[in-house]
């Protein structure tokens, strides 16, 4: 059983990649035409477009949005695949830390790459194709995460969630959420706390928004309450998405799920990932191997445009932490939930 | 060896009580005058002077205001005394979680009622006289806690703290500030990071402001991101400042307070509390039985007045959380440094 969300975070429509700009919500809704594979890597830099599978799906699309500017210049197939290569490099440099995004224009260029013609145009068409397709999978997948997920909430539980894993994370329904989504179909005494999320606080601007958007009741909590809850009794599991998972299940999520993750174990509180497989990266071997994204200070110090703090203090800002696999319950996917020894679980899952 | 901080946070001057004006640091440098018991119940409630040895100033000084305007119109000491109790019931009613109120109100009321005297004006002037004692004896407790404090900070070491446990928190100087102020003044390679500490910023407002005021290095992260700079090992010890400890060691703090405490458990790091001994409250056997005050939603969905999620969400905002003593390393007093057993340790130094 489902829970449909009206919440459609990118589309593809004719020859543009239609996506929800994340950076006015919950203050406004509106979409963005990006119609370049510069406009793209823009988008998902400046996170218009964010959460680890919506930026795979703008990376498959950024692919296409490049190969219909080169086709226009480039009729030979060897140096229009080869221009196209590059292009696919600078879009998977727009984000380091998520995998998906790898992932996605990886397909992409394979695809480009084994596409039996001399005529690029039939290139750029199979790839505005596949894109759709992508997409389409996202949102199977999502609901295929949220089924399995639901298994495992407990009747009446409180889950808390940290940043948002949405169908503003995805093409649409959402891995975490998806989850949420998928219990509260089949039990709507379930109920969910939002951490806030700071510094980008999408815990308070978008799952908040999305979650009551979709009726689904929501108690916003900054990031430090999580224990204290935890510590009452209110909260009964965690879940949140991830950016990249290693062979070992230690996973890359935004920054602060570490520290649920380490309070969740404190209070004995069952911890999910939620995730495509797709997020799984097995060439890495743990999580100490994981890229992490340092993103602008002005995240740090500003919130709204407004100075938050004394003018000349140091800032870091890890945009990602690292959950190593010991604190983690489960990892949920289209196939089924993943349980330790995950070095094992995910071996068998990918063959 | 002490680190003179050039702030003072209130003061007493001829029939006022002055004091900084937190709510708008730092944005603005403004002191404001406090002239009637009213006013100060105002002030400690909407936190324009916060920090538990603070507010226990801020109680202090309110009963002097309250004797003051009181003895302009009642004359004999009995009817005197019962309308002061009830304007002191009154302060200690304007925050419940800290027990330096209480405890410095509580001074007040003996101190009145102990004078042998006809003459309320005797009382009143013994009451300013002690509000001023109050003062100096905390900056000078504080200075007692910054240098038993500055014994356990490792050589170059970095210190997390969370909150505003600084001058701004007390009359100066401050208590777990107080420590890194004494450990700068010995070291002056040491560094602090401060979390954000929301909802109300303190850390990033106050603590940010105040450190680099004395030109103490120091780096603001978010309250999520403690774990990851734990992980990393660029954290050597946490100290923070106590709001209630109870007699088996209990420590109620801001909120926030014990994700970080169960943060650095898991990565073995020594977690402090510094606090004078008013904020022993040995009448309640553990934190169970401390009051956890709930504040207001906006300070949850708003910042610097404009909101910052959706506006159906649910809030609760309890203002503190309980760290057990299991987590705690030690507690820095003006009196040394309480170490576990803490039932015992506190008995033994209240003797």
């Amino acid at each position: 059983m489902n829970f449909e969300s009206k919440i459609k975070t990118i589309e593809w429509i004719d020859n543009i990649s239609r996506m929800i700009d994340q950076t006015i919500l919950p203050y406004e809704f509106k979409t963005v035409d990006i119609k370049t594979a510069e406009e793209m890597y823009k988008a998902i830099k400046d996170m218009i477009v964010r959460g680890a599978p919506a930026i795979g799906i703008a990376g498959a699309h950024g692919v296409s949005l490049a190969a219909i500017e080169l086709a226009k210049n480039i009729k030979d197939k060897n140096d229009f695949i080869k221009a196209l290569e590059e292009k696919a490099l600078y879009l998977k440099s727009s984000r380091p830390t998520a995998v998906n995004l790898q992932w996605a224009v990886d397909k992409q260029m394979q695809l480009a790459k084994s596409i039996n013609t001399s005529n690029v145009n039939e290139i750029v068409c199979a790839l505005k194709e596949n894109g759709k397709k992508l997409e389409n999978e996202d949102i199977e997948i999502n609901k295929k995460i949220g089924d399995y997920g639901a298994q495992v909430v407990p009747k009446g539980a409180t889950i808390l969630t940290h940043c948002n894993a949405g169908a503003l994370a995805t093409v649409g329904y959402g891995t975490a959420l998806g989850v949420i989504r998928s219990a509260y179909a089949k039990d709507p005494t379930i109920k969910v706390f939002a951490d806030e999320t700071r510094p980008r606080q999408q815990g308070a601007r978008l799952t908040t928004w999305e979650l009551t958007q979709d009726g689904i009741p929501t108690t916003l909590i900054t990031d430090g309450m999580c224990s204290y809850f935890m510590s009452k009794g209110m909260i009964d599991m965690v879940v949140t998405g991830a950016d990249r998972i290693a062979a070992n299940g230690d996973t890359a999520n935004k920054i602060g799920t570490y520290t649920v993750a380490i309070a969740a174990k404190y209070h004995n509180i069952p911890f999910y990932i939620a995730a495509p497989l797709s997020t799984i990266d097995i060439s890495i071997k743990s999580g100490h191997e994981i890229p992490i994204e340092e993103r602008s200070k002005e995240e740090v110090t500003h919130i709204n445009g407004n100075w938050i703090c004394a003018k000349d203090v140091n800032i870091i800002n890890p945009g990602f932490d690292v959950t190593p696999h010991s604190l983690i319950t489960g990892i949920i996917t289209e196939k089924g939930i993943l349980k330790p020894d995950f070095t094992h679980s995910i071996k068998s899952i990918l063959v």
